[in-house]
């Protein structure tokens, strides 16, 4: 089976070397020829690939609305198995179901990734138990669902869940997006030059994603707006309730509201535990 | 020198149990007798200690308003270094300034923790690394800064801070209480329940500390209301704007302000690595 990884950043380099050391076929694609020179020269990829003529499997490992250009315009083989990395599935749903194509879909949110970006940051083992979003709905092919399914285990994801595209992308603006939101804004103070020594753990979990690629978050943000947009709007009305407790000088609400949010939160790690 | 610390609980058992394995005599006093004789069994005080009497230094480990009360009417031995581990300064240093005392008061705040609590989660090595902030003022008494300083040593602390109460209050309100109210309303969602799969080391970063002690950070917000509800205030007017962009359909400005957080994240960076 040919697999042709269409972008080499550090997810696509990442899924092409690793599905080649679980004993694939891969050809590498990407705009810039010394990324794919990178690939060859490291044992990434098997062979250059100019088109999609031969692969039976696409992984569109590129920024959205280039995805959503590929899948719209792109000439894969009949029967293809088409799938994305992208952190926003709706949009290109929609464009696919928008007609009828030649080719299978299924999209794929690997749950990993570094704050350092590019080929060189790849890592073949970067989503060994790590979470994955696969993304279908009534249409999706069933044998292309499982050829996936085979290559993520290929790849040693963690869990894997299968959700509609609606779900991933209401879920993913929580989980992922409102926090490369909040960990940008949370920075933005003038005493950030000065609070280094002042630090711990906290300030640093809290920042590490505020260095983000803005013109692909961007993108990521826009094409689920309506989502996004009402999970910032959550978390400011709750704090603005912690600050109201404080400015009211209301102990006991602000210890109710902490209470509140330990209880969500040992919920969660219940949940995270069984999963 | 006979070190007496007040408090067994995660952070005062970790530096009773440093300072001991640095050749310090040490004393342990904590009003539940379990956490005495564990500390006992573990080697990590020398004796119990009733009272304060024989102390050369006293390290209150306890919650700020023990301290507090400590510090106004504890009955400390004539020239003893008094040092406390709360994570805001200026209440204290406010209570030790308003008479003339018979110790000699230096303020500690160890950027060091674990998400749980309690002498079983004690470790002598905790603040290996970590950085110190060391309040002081015009009085500070400088053989008990040096004192302070040298014990601090002994623990392993990496790098080492001294400013004001006044500036610690300031500094803390965005690098830890910020962070701690983020992280408690961020996860404060019906969806937290069901987000398990979808989450990546972006989301478990932003929530892990979101079960704190209700009791101690409702204190420790209260000593030091005006800082956190500004900075609270600043962090919600920050998110707003992006919300704004978004609803606007306004990328340019998504990417701007996406831009600038990034700027500043590197700017702080820049200092962390010089500090």
């Amino acid at each position: 089976m040919k697999i042709l990884v269409y972008g080499l950043g550090i997810i696509g380099a990442s899924i092409a070397a690793g599905l080649k050391r679980a004993g694939h076929y891969v050809a590498g694609r990407n705009r810039t020829k010394t990324s794919v020179q990178y690939a060859l020269d490291h044992g990434m990829i098997d062979e250059e690939a100019e088109s999609y003529d031969g692969a039976e499997v696409v992984v569109l490992a590129l920024p959205p609305r280039v995805v959503l250009r590929e899948l719209e315009e792109g000439r894969f083989p009949d029967g293809c198995v088409v799938t994305d990395i992208c952190g926003v599935k709706l949009p290109l749903e929609r464009a696919v179901l928008a007609k009828s194509r030649n080719y299978k879909y299924v999209g794929l949110h690997p749950m990993a990734g570094k704050e350092t970006v590019g080929i060189a940051s790849s890592d073949p083992e970067l989503f060994r138990g790590a979470n994955l979003v696969i993304t279908r709905n009534a249409g999706t092919d069933g044998a292309a669902l499982k050829t996936v399914r085979a290559l993520a285990d290929d790849l040693g994801f963690g869990t894997i869940v299968e959700c509609s595209a609606e779900e991933h992308d209401r879920m993913i603006a929580l989980t992922s997006q409102l926090a490369h939101i909040v960990s940008n804004a949370y920075i933005k103070t003038p005493s950030a030059c000065e609070c280094a020594g002042f630090t711990g753990g906290s300030f640093q979990d809290m920042t590490r994603i505020a260095s983000l690629d803005e013109n692909v978050w961007t993108e990521l943000f826009f094409l689920n707006r309506e989502n996004l947009s009402r999970e910032i709007a959550r978390l400011t009305k709750e704090l603005e309730a912690y600050r109201a407790a404080l400015d009211a000088g209301n102990e006991d609400e602000m210890r109710m509201l902490l209470r509140r949010g330990k209880q969500f939160h040992e919920e969660f790690l219940k949940k995270n535990r069984r999963k």
